[in-house]
């Protein structure tokens, strides 16, 4: 039986994430047309099989997909909007890193021009793209999702939240978030072990295991944040105030920055001087949460 | 052929760690003699086998290896300042969490009455005492490590890590600040995702193995900082700094707490402003470092 030809695509960005994502189009068998602002860029993609459209119009009106991939929101409204007409009917799938509320306008914008909109995001660097470790975030049209789930996971691997365009983002930038706080805290660590005289590369050997382990932990705190019941018989805020001051004291003892410890030490600070010292360290996330976030369903 | 009759252990303090330290020295063979300060600690200690010593003295009289753990620093010097004397000749090891510099006082402090002091930094809680994961970090005398180290192996893991007092402490607490930072990334993240009402549980499952995978990318970020060159070819701190900024915009879009989050774009910042942007994340190790830090061995 003769393979089913593979569905054309149109790839909008030809930075490093956009030039990526033509490769695995390729190489997994889709007609890919290719544009860019700046000329010049497609020139490896093109010997590689790729189509160059000499305009953004042209490049939409060859597939019924158009991947996104450009810098900010933006520059994906200076980029679609002069070609919001062309786009109509078709399935723009849009990488570029927004933020949720960004999504969500886009979407809409979308939306009201007759456009198919998904919005994701990606959780790998442009070598990883194709990989297994590759992680790309999904959320709005789930039809977009199922048609094009196949081309998509060329990519890496696609996860698909909800219609709200907005979530993919969302979750991009809250492992990201976990991700950052994590990474200032090793430097935390690694600055206090400086203050002795021990490497970076040394203290890693202990806090990557150690990093690693707690983590595997993080699962238990999770029903007194979702239930808000913080009766705890282990650690108390108490306890972790007492450690969480006594880091503190050493950090300054160091002469080390209290930039990325401070804020922890407050957010307990805050907690245990609203009557909570006899709860659990989670509770910390009600001095995060939103006032007005929605229940749980 | 007979065992080795093992050797004589006191334990001062009969708090949930000191409870827990004795019946693992008993359940390994050590005639063990307890102390607390207030009376009526040790009924189920000493019908496990342990000696309850009617005063700290005779306590201390009791063994050549005394182990330690009170509340704090201070509350080890109430105890031991009195019985200096009879301390004498014998070997203190001291697992109350006390800062790097208050081990060092410690270590001075028996230093001058002929104590052989080895500090002790406890990764773990009372249960998880004498089981495998359980991490115990060391330094001081090595004369004291390498003499009972057997026994002090029945507490968990033993590591060692030099004369320098401070040391187990510095690297006890510099884990613990990875750990809180860490926990307080996954809360961020986790009230991010409940402005959508995605439960904590659920964003978990995705935030642990991120989390994982990400902590094995740190040692790849170490040897800039340890050789202060902070080149890079892939993501630059201008890159970072751009996620990071949408990150606090989406937060506050979503009504979440800048608390944990700000201070990470602070360092980030920071060295952007003073021309760095081009430069890896890592550079934040450069915010936060002890300005008269000693150069690395
Ligand atoms: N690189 C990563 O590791 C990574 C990881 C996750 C997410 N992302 C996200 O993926 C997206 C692309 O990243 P990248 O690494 O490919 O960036 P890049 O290499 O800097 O490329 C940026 C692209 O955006 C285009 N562009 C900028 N402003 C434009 C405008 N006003 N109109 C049309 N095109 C415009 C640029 O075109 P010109 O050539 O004309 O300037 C270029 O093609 C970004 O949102 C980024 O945050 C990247
Ligand atoms: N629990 C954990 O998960 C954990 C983990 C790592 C490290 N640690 C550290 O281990 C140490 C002990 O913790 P723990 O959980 O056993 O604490 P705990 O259950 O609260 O016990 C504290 C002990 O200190 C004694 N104490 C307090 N002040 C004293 C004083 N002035 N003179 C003599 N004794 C005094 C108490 O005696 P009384 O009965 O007379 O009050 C009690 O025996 C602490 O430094 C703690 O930070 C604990």
């Amino acid at each position: 039986m003769a393979e089913l030809p593979r569905s054309p695509i149109t790839v909008l960005g030809l930075g490093a994430m956009g030039r990526a994502f033509t490769r695995e189009f390729l190489g997994g068998g889709h007609p890919t047309t290719v544009w860019n602002r700046t000329p010049g860029k497609d020139g490896e993609l093109v010997a590689a099989g790729a189509a160059a459209a000499a305009t953004i119009g042209e490049a939409v009106r060859a597939s019924r997909l158009v991947v996104v991939c450009l810098l900010d929101h933006r520059s994906v409204h200076e980029a679609l909007d002069p070609v919001a007409g062309a786009l109509e009917g078709r399935a723009v799938v849009n990488l570029t890193s927004t933020t949720p509320d960004e999504a969500r306008e886009l979407a809409a914008w979308a939306k009201g021009h007759g456009i198919d909109y998904l919005d994701g995001g990606i959780m790998a660097t442009p070598d990883m793209i194709g990989q297994p470790p590759a992680s790309l975030l999904y959320s709005g049209s789930r039809t977009v999702f199922d048609e094009h789930g196949p081309a998509l996971r060329l990519l890496g691997s696609a996860d698909y939240f909800g219609e709200d365009a907005g979530l993919a983002s969302l979750y991009d930038f809250a492992l990201l978030a976990g991700m950052y706080l994590m990474f200032a805290g090793f430097s935390h660590g690694a600055a206090m072990m400086r203050s002795a005289g021990v490497p970076a590369a040394e203290f890693a050997e202990r806090a990557v295991p150690w990093l690693t382990a707690m983590a595997q932990t993080i699962p238990f705190g999770t029903t007194a944040v979702d239930t808000g019941d913080y009766t705890t018989d282990v650690q108390s805020l108490d306890f972790n105030k007492a450690a969480v001051d006594a880091i503190v004291r050493a950090s300054r003892d160091a002469g080390v920055g209290l930039d990325a410890i401070a804020p922890v030490k407050a957010l307990i600070d805050r907690q245990v001087a609203d009557g909570h010292g006899a709860e659990s360290f989670n509770r910390i996330f009600e001095g995060l949460k939103p006032v007005s976030a929605p229940p749980l369903g």
